[in-house]
């Protein structure tokens, strides 16, 4: 673990101190501020990636030798990363504002190259259960069926775009909270095999409902495995490419319980570069206004269905929005502007950051 | 109507003799009986497309001036063509049994080159109603609301391949039936305008459930018209570029009930250069296993949903497959074999012909 904290010698206080008088020594060759910020922003993408380049080499050692030292110092690294990760964010967020790019609600899109309206973009926890209840209301009368159907192809149809099956050796691992969330990863699942996945599928806490059994049948009768717990972290990263997250979803408020607690703990520690995460809607254990308050993983891949939460506002990873359904009379209702989807594709590409063409 | 008459010189009983004479007389000049087959073939052909020519000119002539005497011009022109296409068909499969490229339920298909196996592919009707029953019975568990909401989506998604919106300047005009087949179609409307098409909707005999009624609402939400009676034939001509039927599916039996055998009757009118149809499952007023024996219209574009049905057989327009929910262990149990789909796609091109890519 040494050379580890060797090179961390930017994270106590005390070292935060030194490095700020690091950086006040440095300022005056900086003509201007934004040339600071982008010092400072290089600064720190370099020690994160350090510290996963860390975090993939004590997987592996993990793995070899499951010593719980390895075990406590990527606990350690995660909480520092995302931590980093955060300052990293209001670091280029401070540098979007000075270059005049950055305004609250307008959003620029990477592949579409969209300007977004200065409507409402990013919905909060009520107003993402108004939606779903007036959707599901009279008024619009959709069935939890239907949204749920498109809801759950429009993620396998985003993870299919990152993550394409041909490049996957191992299978792919959907784990299914008691909601909704939990029902779109089941259809997720089931539409994952059709375009040629082996997915297995944890869904410890199961819904006595008809639906969701039926959902579960369906799975089945594809071919997916319902295992029974959690594999260990060096199973999970021996036997999957991916791991699917619809744990949570947008109603998701206080505590996270048994065996949830656990399996996100688990999923906090995987290496990202050997198994990515993509989480369904909301990545389980953030809030879904104030985003990851509890240090619990990033995913690889966020898919928001029918309009990003706030907590996806500094997301920085692959972000996909999906679930096409809202009708044009409810966006006016509701005061919402939603980019537009490219011809009959169920999902769009909505990285706030520039990324090569994952399906190339 | 005099030079129609003209160039329709092989059409009546004596003709035929005399056309069969004239084939006789030329026979010595073959070598061998390919050769007559595809002289016979490129004969029929260049017959259906003198015809199919008089017909828009005739639908021109009618639109100027509306005399009853265009009208019935067009309807023997229709059941004509009708007739030389069937024969046409038995011509090129005559061709390629002689050829040794034709075997029965072995059919290569266009884009993909796939070859099928010895599995039954084109079902007949009592099994395609044992296939709806199965998949949405205990062992299998689907809602009646996910599968019309994937073949819908399906239908709109075909569409969109074969008639991009961008190539159409009016409107789409769908046509529903009183069932499921009609169901289907609510929700391709929608999923249509969704993808860009601005749709009218004519649904004259609505069922009295929840489901159908909550269709037509979410229609009515994103902006689809519903008109009150099909417009005459220069209407339909002047307002839309695509005619979608769904009206009968794969249970219909029996005589075409009012209002839909007028509908059906004018559709057969609609020239199929100027507006085309798109049949959703089955070419409605067709026999699900023996086809077009009415002589109604032929689609432009036919989308088979979960596997073809036998009248599809010989088609030979766009022909697509959608519906992509059938579980493997379904597939095994009923003895089908389907197409592959690409990648996340809804639905997959299975026309029998070469044909140019109709989205390039």
């Amino acid at each position: 673990m040494n050379d580890m904290k060797d090179s961390n010698d930017i994270n106590s206080d005390e070292d935060e101190q030194e490095y700020q008088r690091r950086i006040d020594s440095i300022k005056p060759h900086y003509s201007t501020e934004e040339e600071l910020l982008q010092f400072n922003i290089e600064d720190v993408t370099k020690f994160i990636a350090n510290l996963e380049k860390s975090n993939v080499e004590l997987a592996s050692a993990y793995i070899e030798d499951p010593d719980p030292v390895y075990y406590e110092a990527m606990t350690e690294n995660v909480a520092i990363i995302e931590k980093k990760k955060n300052q990293l964010i209001e670091l280029q967020n401070l540098l979007l504002e000075k270059q005049g790019l950055f305004i609250y609600n307008i959003v620029t899109y990477n592949r579409n190259k969209q300007k977004m309206s200065k409507k409402l973009l990013y919905l909060g926890q009520n107003e993402a259960i108004k939606m779903d209840v007036l959707l599901m209301g009279k008024e619009y009368g959709f069935s939890v069926d239907q949204l749920m159907e498109l809801a759950g192809l429009s993620v396998a149809s985003s993870i299919y775009k990152v993550y394409n099956p041909s490049t996957l050796s191992k299978k792919v691992l959907t784990i299914c909270g008691p909601g909704n969330n939990g029902g779109d990863g089941l259809v997720a699942a089931r539409h994952l095999v059709h375009f040629g996945y082996k997915v297995d599928i944890l869904y410890p806490k199961r819904t006595d409902k008809d639906l969701y059994k039926n959902l579960t049948l369906q799975c089945e009768h594809v071919g997916c495995e319902l295992i029974g717990s959690l594999p260990t972290l060096e199973e999970i990263i021996n036997t999957y490419s991916l791991v699917v997250d619809s744990i949570f979803g947008y109603s998701f408020k206080g505590d996270i319980r048994a065996p949830f607690d656990s399996i996100i703990n688990t999923l906090s520690m995987l290496p990202s570069d050997l198994v990515p995460i993509a989480s369904v809607d909301i990545p389980s254990g953030w809030d879904v206004e104030q985003g990851n308050i509890r240090n619990t993983f990033t995913p690889g891949l966020l898919i928001s269905l029918a309009t990003p939460k706030k907590c996806a506002e500094n997301y920085k990873g692959f972000h996909y929005l999906g679930g096409r359904f809202l009708p044009k009379s409810f966006l006016e209702e509701m005061n919402i502007e939603i980019p537009k989807y490219p011809g009959s594709e169920q999902c769009v590409d909505i990285s706030f950051q520039e990324h090569e063409d994952p399906t190339l």
